[in-house]
């Protein structure tokens, strides 16, 4: 989190500082303010704010009200901030980026979670998050009630339609995996047919990533499996499709939509005068 | 580009490299990909594919058939990649998440300076961006027809509510920023009445920022400042409300949505065989 | 300054440390240290001392006796050090290489400034600074008095005689940045002549740069200005010519001197025994 | 060379980029341009152009006229640049600091190198530089004729009259460094009298700096030592005493003012049109 | 390899460059060398040469004789270098400091892969490598013929007997971190005894290390996993012990050794004159 | 010492932290532990555990029971460290790596050492160290009773046999580089043979390295320098070697042994449950 902070402090404070707070604001003048939700949502990265008034003022005292997990509605105070009055005037923009942002992805995987709660499907990311700021994205997952698929592309192999492509089997593909990666990493492979599946079924995999199948496609496919390996849904996962394809049995769902496109929870900061 | 590129790369590969492309696909297997538009909408970016793939393959070669700014309909290609096979792979994602992203602000951005073409209004951006990714998003909101409002904090002054709560006076506030900031510095003050904007009018600042206001005051104020100072509008600007806004007669409208909250814009990668 | 400062002690104490100091003086020895005024001049910087001994000592404890923009006279104490023997020894040369030259601007400014004092003129610096020290280096301007142009070629248009050269006329040049460039950003154009005058305030600028015009080439372009844009002036300003050029009346005068040729302020470090 | 000039840039050219070029100039015009001297003096630093223009134009062409160490008249050309317009114009003021700087460094440095040349004396810098310039620095002095002293703290060993306070005796100073250091490092010691001289020839040291001496001071010192180590004469070395202390028959004389207060050598750009 | 190569030159290069080589050695001189083994050992790293000496001379020509992983004689050429002389010398020394240190942990992998080579037991590495360099020692391992480890502390779960001291239960170790982690991630668990075994069959692991125990315990152990998860013995591993230790059937042999004890496989350069 | 703890512990903890760990320990459980001698060695390094541990807990508390350069017996307690479990089990692999690797370096140095005892030989190490570490190795030789030689080209003259081949004569070399360098800088020379060794001594070099001679040529050479220069042997300096080297005479012996092929020390971390 520091870096990503420092980062976009840097980034909006610049060369020349903070002009109008460091003309208006009396350097002592110290002040209290209030992270306020404006909506409802899940509250992720409240550390942002321990970390971004830190920055600025080594005596800033941050009181956190809700934890990251917890759900806000209207008016809500997330967290309490006593800092120097510049602090928190130059400091509020990037605070709030930071929070609103990872708010915003954890409340669209809660809603996920909370459609698929019937059925035994878990939740869980892709690689379609910001750049350099994977870690946070994928922490806010977890908070919304997510899990994490792999990091990146070194913890783990997911072969898929394109690898395929280039492979001279699917038998050979995974051969040639198994013989490279150590004994720790999982493989995981991408079929699109029942077909696919049973070629795949038929080598060491771990778990099966389903890719775009109707619910009919996919109850057919967990009922193959039967148990032998993960089984994994993915394709255009939105909050009106994803209860039929949970229905279908499959352990997990992938989603891009809760990191690429989920919209900032809003926030504000409210100052006590 | 070149740095968020190369962390986001980083970020991916992480310290073992993509284990499943080096595995599977021979090192000198080369590869024809085409990224294409699933969706409708304002392309900007593509420069990341110049850096992502020519970091990956010094002798990738990029063919653009789409510029930044220009629209895309589904099936229409973005852009030819000819390059390492493996390169193409491991790239893929890392690319993708830079375009998608600055498409989507810059379709967002596109949507609402259409909707507000028949007025004066500029649409500009704010600073709620994403940290790390300031440049490139303020570049997008550029290539979607939108203008920018200040970097950061350091380049141009914006007194705020808080500012003036914490100033004695908005005199003393204007008087205080004009001594301490070079002659090259534009000052910009936020009113929310009437009443404030005739207190700011009787300051020497060059712009004013009318927040939140409902179209009537927006109105009204115009007619009060009748062209002597700048006139921007910003609070809750959404396509919904964008117009009658823009109907009151400002110069700018500022908008948080088009970077905080744009929704990806849906692209992929096509391979030949 | 800290980084600045971490650089310079990077630099000073390379791989293998300070030899000397770590060889004769024993790590647990205390000391006290004054930083002295061997010349009359204005103080920059001090900050670089607390960075300075604070990186070497934690515990370093530094009592300020004149502060940024205060003038000295020889034998005045501008800081008092307490800390380890070996921090002061060993950070002594980095904090006065800083401060030295951030207080010889600070001189080489005051000195332009007094001389001025009569007329409205105010002194502001250039780009013409130390590579990666413009941030402290426009800061001592400021310690002296002075006021700050703009700080990079970002924040600011300043439209050259090799800019003119380049584009079709003046009317097309300042159109053309005005189109490119956010509402919060001043355009500055520079004239040679009376008749360049004329065809800049033809066009929205905000202020001209009368450049190497003699004291009557200045005087009649403050008279046909009249106020309606900034006038600066600039070329060759050294402490001979600058209160004629102050006297014709402009608004600003800028000087490069300030910054690329002040000689460093004679500052030593007495050690008490 | 390339980390300083990258920094440069990067301080002058922001987020934004260089706001008046980028409006005014094509893309794609070209341009032939020639930094010229101004003023009498040494260049050092030419390098700093190519590093520049190369970094904005990987296409640009520097031809050297002068190189490092020639000495220029005014109207003498120092080197032409064909490239962008555009790299040309944003590139110019980075370039022409880092160059009238390091010549401003070799100039000075010439000065007192002429005026010894009767005498056996060399001319050799100090760590008096600019933070993060020195090896830079360190160039400009050789350029200008100059040898020079230890990089920094850590390639060799001074012991000062500080050290002096706080060591027990000139005798076990010299032997606790002897112990601590390798066998390739020299040691020099500061002696401000001729009994001091007496008490540092006692002990197994490289060279004696002699600080602050009258030249009938250096001479006897001189005598003294008779050959048996390096001597070094230093304290306020300005082109009025230099040629004083060198007829005093001392080995070198060190300066700090060549480094610290050199002014920028004069020169300018000049464009084809 | 580039930022490790890369920080290697600059810790040896330093500030002021290689000072013999620069004033002997004519900068326009080409030479011819060639990278000789002294002893028998298998190669890895001569990407290595190619890094050192392109960044020293973008015109180097490097020619590999013998590849990674491939055996060596005493006399056997590895690479023949053509570059600048001044390259040569300076890049010499950081360029073999990488070769011999990763040669010499792939011929002790080597030595411990011939030795198990009747069994099924693959060698595999462990975390203790050296700071920094992790990433090309395991590529070292796997030139050597031996497989890796997980790479780092967050690319699977190892519960160690530490853990499980300040856990409830090993059942309960177990699921706390199947709850925490990805699907994609497996979970080893270290077991010291027979009943530990036990109890961590009971348990979903995908793999049991099973901790310095005799051949004779290994071999009950195997016999009781049965090839339900994987095996792997660890403790001590040396030439002498690890066929005693293969011979128990495990699947894996992971040695600390081979990486932080292994001694540098001795090359030498020889210039063509 | 800390970026490369710092280094290291990015390097293991990688993007997602200990999963392990994390998962198991709770985060306010405090624990004790030992890092305990399994062998006979000197120690260096321990900074390596208050950095590793300070880092990962700011209330961590080290106690040192054996300083560097003390030696130790199996069952020694080398520190305590009083911590949170999760810092104490996450840093744990670094601390070791670091302190294991720096303890055998010091070890196999105090070896060398103990051996030329009787002699007059000083034992020091040459640059034949790990990418990034030299600073610490060469602080480790020293912990062992070794002497350092350069740290890098940049700061002592070190002529070897490519320079000579590549130089017209002995003395045009030396002279060369007496003009390039500065007064504090100390030159040797390798040779091979006693007439080498006559052509040296005919120039003002100040140390002589002989390389790969027989005690017999040493024991010639150190007659004919006299003590003239310093006089240096090199050349496979083993535990078996050196001993009949040292009686040679020479005044020091230079072992790349000692930090290219040191086996690490063997240290283990007990933990109080």
């Amino acid at each position: 989190m520091e870096p990503i902070v420092r980062t976009a402090l840097l980034e909006d404070i610049g060369h020349g500082g903070d002009l109008t707070t460091d003309a208006i604001v009396p350097a002592n003048k110290r002040i209290i303010g209030h992270i306020v939700a404006r909506k409802t949502g899940v509250i992720a990265g409240v550390e942002a704010a321990r970390v971004t008034f830190g920055l600025l003022d080594p005596n800033a005292t941050i009181t956190i009200k809700k934890d990251d997990g917890d759900k806000v509605e209207p008016q809500d105070i997330v967290l309490t901030i006593e800092c120097a009055a510049r602090a928190l005037l130059t400091g509020e923009r990037t605070a709030l980026n930071v929070i609103c942002r990872l708010s915003g992805i954890a409340s669209a995987t809660r809603t996920l979670v909370d459609l698929v709660q019937p059925y035994r499907a878990a939740v869980v990311c892709t690689r379609k998050t910001t750049p350099g700021l994977r870690v946070l994205e994928k922490y806010a997952v977890r908070c919304g009630g997510g899990s994490n698929h792999r990091f990146g592309l070194d913890d783990a192999v997911l072969i898929k339609d394109n690898h395929l492509a280039l492979a001279q089997s699917v038998e050979l593909a995974v051969r040639a995996v198994r013989e490279r990666v150590g004994h720790m990493v999982k493989i995981e492979i991408e079929v699109d047919t029942l077909d696919q599946l049973e070629e795949a079924l038929a080598t060491p995999v771990d778990a099966v990533l389903l890719d775009n199948m109707t619910p009919e496609q996919l109850r057919a496919a967990v009922a193959r499996v039967n148990g032998r390996v993960i089984t994994e849904a993915s394709g255009t996962i939105t909050p009106e499709r994803v209860a039929d394809v949970a229905s279908s049995g499959v352990d997990l769902i992938s989603s891009g939509w809760i990191t690429h496109s989920a919209p900032a929870l809003d926030l504000g900061l409210d100052v006590e005068v």
